[in-house]
């Protein structure tokens, strides 16, 4: 069946409208009509099966037939603080395969040497609500916008494991030989092209983000991501 | 100093060509000269400080300076077996990425669900050499063309360790659990939208290759074969 996408929607909602947007893909580019049945997640873990009642192609209206709640499908919680890229094609094909593998949150931070402060979050969210439907997963990652690199830092939580990827960071220090697996609440920081400055690891490291070692590879910032997160997904996941 | 490449160069050569190509790239498009010093590398682990001493748009000749070979970054070898995807795109984000995580040999394997039966080999290539020289690799993926399955899993040698991604494998069988990190050269099998089938997972175990479990989410082909890499390079790397 085909899955819909409708973030304002939840356990107890009986009839309810599609976005304008939801609404064209529906009816218009999908071209289904009153009767037939669709999944709609919420993003939240929420999945209703609907039937549609009125195929209005600018506010699809829906009745819920059954709901379904989902867990998350990994064990941990993983917050990803990057500098977004220069090229579009490569910070869009990061969030898909972010989602794909698995990332709960994603701060955009400014560094010293970003080539990028501005974002189109509309679109990244709609590549993320792809990853998402893609991978069968039905929590959203959320996506902030770009934030300064100390108010990012200002956000670690001392319950939670933070890592930055850094250049001049010692074979020893690799991810396997850091990360403890007990603790699932993890945040990964990726730099720039150029790399994190001294003052920004040297700010990370007073609020306990230890640097970290990819491998003797210079890796571009969004390999760096999915890199790590595929690293954590390896070591931490049960 | 710039890194052009040329694979037919090695530690005897004295002057040397430039391909066409690579002398048009050099002469035409960087505008380099007569006396202008340049690196050479071979994909091979050599690179060649060279000076240029016939600046020809067509045939760019070189004199050797200095001669330097650099180990392998990576004490593991590791081969994707992998079904090409039907987007090009993605095939040429795969073989980017791959290059920089790491990978020494890529074949393109034909199975019953693939939608692929031909290859732009010289492009991937292309591609392999910029993600080589991106991640300050000195050693290129070998790329092979399409196989059939059966011939690819002729190939597997028996003093390594080849596992195969399978959606139904069970949440026992991940890689963290069955990688033995002593053996050091690797296979990594990862089939075509839809999956392999039980025909060829069968095949797959007899010889000897392990069915895998890659997460609970269901990962597009490219982004199954980055994740596996990104474990091994977890798991195995010191």
């Amino acid at each position: 069946m085909h899955l819909f996408f409708q973030p304002d929607i939840d356990i107890d909602t009986d009839t309810f409208f599609f976005s304008e947007e939801e609404s064209k893909h529906c009816i218009k580019v999908l071209r289904f009509s009153k009767g037939n049945m669709v999944n709609v997640a919420n993003g939240k873990g929420l999945c209703i099966e609907a039937e549609i009642i009125d195929a209005n192609a600018k506010k699809c209206q829906l009745k819920s037939l059954k709901k379904q709640e989902f867990n998350k499908v990994r064990n941990y919680y993983v917050t990803l603080f990057i500098a977004p890229t220069k090229n579009t094609d490569r910070l869009e094909w990061l969030i898909e395969k972010a989602t794909e593998i698995g990332i709960d949150e994603c701060y955009f931070i400014e560094t010293k040497r970003s080539e990028r402060s501005r974002l189109n979050l509309d679109r990244l969210n709609k590549i993320a609500i792809s990853g998402m439907k893609q991978s069968k997963q039905w929590w959203l990652p959320k996506l902030h916008q770009i934030v300064g690199f100390e108010d990012g830092v200002n956000l670690v939580q001392t319950n939670a494991q933070h890592f930055i990827g850094w250049c001049m960071a010692a074979p020893n220090l690799s991810l396997a030989k850091q990360l403890e697996p007990k603790t699932k609440i993890l945040g990964i920081w990726i730099g720039p092209e150029g790399d994190f400055t001294d003052e920004e690891i040297n700010l990370a490291k007073d609020k306990g983000i230890k640097p970290v070692w990819l491998g003797n590879e210079i890796l571009r910032t969004e390999t760096a991501a999915l890199f790590v997160l595929s690293a954590i997904k390896t070591l931490i996941h049960e």
